[in-house]
């Protein structure tokens, strides 16, 4: 570890692997701690739990806000695990001065999205630090989950699965980069920041056989590929062609000199799916409003245990590595 | 409310309360929230849960360090409710630049904290932000709890109960304020910051009849006797050369101009219990190290219903106000 903490330390990739394994997890050692993905599985296996605090700046944006991202952020990691999001911590530290019609808005964001969940907020903390110990507001969400389905697991992914996606990927990272540098667009273009709970729900509900999902957030794509390349021990090739990308979020990798499947996502999620599930897992995907481009990208081998390979439609073959560096801080 | 947010809306005193219920409970209107006090109890009474932000300022102080505090204060909300911690999450949010070394003290503080309580840490979420975006380092716990007992809550406390405290009060207020404004003690002041389930255990183990316990954190213990004399609609008389008082915290409190009830505390608690019980509970506070001055401080009567009475020893009476203004921020 460096002597400082630097940003690449929270940017979802390798730094910030580095710095919870070798202070966090050195330190808070325990079987269910290692084992915890998106969410730990606890009580038996019957509960899910999970944290997450939100720092975005700006903290309205194209799609979604701070608020928003607080409910979805702790409930899709609720949902990657098979379980219904049921019961919301909110701890909020604001800074002195800010407008209570900002913070408003920002509950009824929270509200909105919680009903969509079917969760509530049992318990919260409010916090208010002097002028300039925080920049505006962050949110802290934890959620408890009832598991629906036991068994969701990265660690458990074979050459049986195929591995998809849930729509086009990258746009809430394309967002807020365009908002922070004033980039004015004429397209379209916003965050993906969604609840994924009905999408998880509608899979289950068919019996569809998932064997790991995991919402894409910060480090993108990538992360979670090689997380899972690593975990079960599998090498994943990819078809780069297949990845759904837009025109608009393609544009903005260009000028972050950033690949799509580096950028974070809210609201997208990979899935490993017993191949004779994988077809139908899709159909299902494409009923809902923004999974028009559901698809199957990818498949496990034994090319390259625990790396992750990407397929050009020339036929060459590059690894597709964990992200690094700085990446964008305050993406969530 | 007033259009911006103060420093006071985070006091844990009236201006709180009136955030809290025009902004969140407004929103977030359910059962379970209305009826949550220190954790929310949910899973059919089996569980409680509970969060907490943390920013005190200085991050290390006489006696506990933020880590330490953030373990304590969620564990002893739990404990408030008659649960025994099991599980926690620990959020963090660092400043860029922030010294590794003074993190992995905080953790190593963290860890010999959950020990004491038997919990551990099953999740968590690290998030680095650009140098002044936050001041130096915020950490969230979430905590879920067994319940042991069913039934505490301070919205039944009646005429059978006697008011006890822990051990004297005020201490970490005076001891951050001391920290702050650089005053050099020649005393042996420290923050009270301590993991209560051991107290509640050795209480609950003993069949003590608790009506209701709380931590007497920000707004200290007169936040606590008002929100509990409005919640159970009673009055509290407390007799006021009972509340204990170190010499220590009372010179604190003479140069901050507050009382030592409103001063927060991170290991001192407030417990209503049945008449018949409480010497017994006494005695069992007093076999722990920091309660040698644990003690009845006062009784529930019906003389001024929702509000709290200070009996003085010249036998002058005055009410004891929940706490207004901005006292200390960053306290915890």
């Amino acid at each position: 570890m460096n002597k400082t903490i630097s940003l690449a330390c929270g940017n979802g990739g390798e730094e910030n692997n580095e710095l919870i394994s070798k202070v966090f997890y050195k330190a808070f050692k325990n079987e269910i701690l290692e084992k915890s993905e998106d969410a730990a599985i606890i009580h038996g296996g019957a509960l899910a739990f999970s944290t997450d605090s939100f720092t975005v700046s700006p903290l309205f944006f194209a799609g979604a806000d701070i608020g928003k991202l607080a409910v979805c952020g702790t409930c899709n990691d609720l949902a990657m695990m098979g379980a219904q999001p049921k019961y919301l911590t909110c701890s909020v530290i604001i800074e002195e001065g800010f407008e209570t019609r900002e913070l408003e808005r920002i509950v009824r964001s929270m509200k909105q999205e919680l009903e969509i969940n079917g969760a509530i907020v049992v318990s919260g903390d409010t916090k208010v630090v002097p002028r300039g110990s925080v920049d505006k507001i962050f949110i802290n969400t934890s959620g408890i989950g009832e598991v629906l389905r036991k068994g969701i697991s990265s660690n458990n992914i074979s050459e049986d699965d195929l591995i998809l996606v849930n729509r086009d990927i990258g746009c809430h990272g394309a967002t807020i980069f365009a908002a922070r540098e004033g980039i004015e667009m004429n397209s379209p273009l916003k965050s993906d920041c969604e609840s994924l709970f009905p999408q998880v729900k509608a899979l289950l509900d068919a019996e569809i056989k998932i064997t790991a999902m995991r919402d894409a957030t910060r480090g993108g794509v990538s992360a979670v590929l090689n997380e899972w390349a690593k975990q079960s021990n599998i090498c994943i090739e990819i078809e780069e062609e297949k990845i759904p990308v837009s025109d608009e979020v393609n544009g903005i990798c260009e000028m972050l000199g950033f690949e799509a499947a580096a950028l974070a996502n809210e609201g997208t999620f990979v899935l490993a799916v017993k191949k004779g599930d994988a077809d139908r897992a899709i159909e299902i995907l494409k009923t809902f409003e923004n999974c028009s481009k559901a698809t199957i990208i990818g498949k496990v081998t034994d090319a390259h245990l625990k790396k992750v390979i990407l397929n050009s439609s020339w036929g060459t073959k590059r690894f597709l590595d964990t992200p690094s560096g700085e990446l964008l801080p305050r993406i969530c």
